[in-house]
């Protein structure tokens, strides 16, 4: 960890990254960059941390990255990988441990596809909570999100397995939890009333080492959720 | 060839796909199906076409992909592939003949970073024609192409190559291309008047074998352009 505090504009650029390690450029409460970090613990891979303030952007954040997002990888080399599927991607291929992609092109093709479907969905994890902010009605839009927990539901009677790539947790199990993961805080748990496999799914999922070594807690994504709307987002809330 | 031309609501569904082949559904003047049109060519493979008409598909279409996009591959195990980049990367993997993806992650990694900025550029192509034919001020628009393909320009400038991935065709090539071959038909050849790279880089690609077998040519673009833009796609035109 070289810097838990986030760097924002006008701070100075970390030095290179140290041999033998990676380092992720993220922010602790960023779902996307925790893709990346559920990859990374369930690897075991040896990494440090840098997390940026997303509203004051380092200028040398963007220069690695021009979308300005995380997260971002950055080997010794002084290699750049951004966009959490490509970084996942990458630490899957690269380093040993546990294969988290199938190794079968089908397979991996049906990971890009739930993915693609999956992609879908996250947008309604933010639009319902800012559509209840703004005093609107918002139970159209929970029917189309427990309609889409619906089709997760069924997947997994389908394929009569406890994750969405088998037996055990994939690359794809860990690209969908981190909205999972903050249901609650978003007081969307209701949504998965009628859809007991799913919930089944969340309840191992929380059971794991790498989930477990990467959450916050409700109440952190609650505070962090709450000065977000508020246009003030505490990215160090906690330290 | 099972069918050229495309398949409507209520028509039947084509059989297994035979042994040894693989089957796209496609249609001829898709920009993504042609990407998976391009792969196919590159390599080589054996496979037969099945058009889909767009505006009324086929249920049994939708039953194959709940997106109802095209491209979608089918393999005679029945597995279904879609999403183009998806579809090309399976293709790319399963298939022998020249590979287009780099084999080391971090190459990978590269196109499709590269592919991530280049779908950014996209709703461009779509954009700046529908602006006109409402009558509107392109100006912006077209200024923001210009920088977009500014930007390409400069990374072939970077590399000192000829095409996007070293000096030959590789994915990313075939990724993008589609869009540049209809410049011409969407009025859109002025935006690449300062970027000399760029316009290098699309008359070595004029000349690859595969996009010459996969092109339809300007003529015909415009044609299917004005009948989608008029409401009455000529999907089966110049058959």
């Amino acid at each position: 960890m070289v810097s838990e505090k986030c760097l924002a504009k006008g701070s100075a650029a970390p030095g290179p990254v140290p041999k033998d390690k990676i380092r992720i450029y993220s922010m602790r409460f960023c779902p996307f960059a925790q893709r990346a970090r559920l990859v990374l613990a369930a690897k075991g891979i040896d990494h440090e941390t840098v997390n940026i303030h997303l509203k004051e952007k380092p200028e040398w954040y963007l220069a690695k990255n021009p979308f300005g997002l995380v997260p971002t990888l950055e080997t010794p080399a002084g290699e750049i990988i951004y966009e959490s599927p490509i970084t996942c991607d990458y630490l899957d291929e690269v380093y040993a441990g546990k294969k988290l992609l199938p190794s079968s092109p089908y397979g991996k093709a049906q990971q890009k596809m739930m993915l693609e479907h999956f992609s879908k969905v996250v947008p309604l994890f933010y639009r319902i909570p800012m559509g209840r902010r703004n005093g609107d009605d918002v139970s159209g839009l929970e029917a189309e999100l427990k309609e889409k927990f619906g089709k997760l539901n069924e997947d997994l009677v389908k394929k009569k397995s406890k994750f969405f790539g088998g037996d055990s947790i994939t690359m794809i199990d860990y690209m969908m939890w981190p909205w999972f993961e903050r249901l609650a805080a978003l007081r969307l748990e209701h949504c998965m009333d009628g859809t007991p496999e799913l919930k089944k799914w969340t309840e191992l999922m929380w059971e794991d080492p790498a989930v477990k070594a990467c959450m916050h807690g409700t109440d952190a994504y609650k505070v962090f959720m709450e000065s977000y709307a508020a246009g003030k987002p505490d990215f160090d809330y906690g330290l």
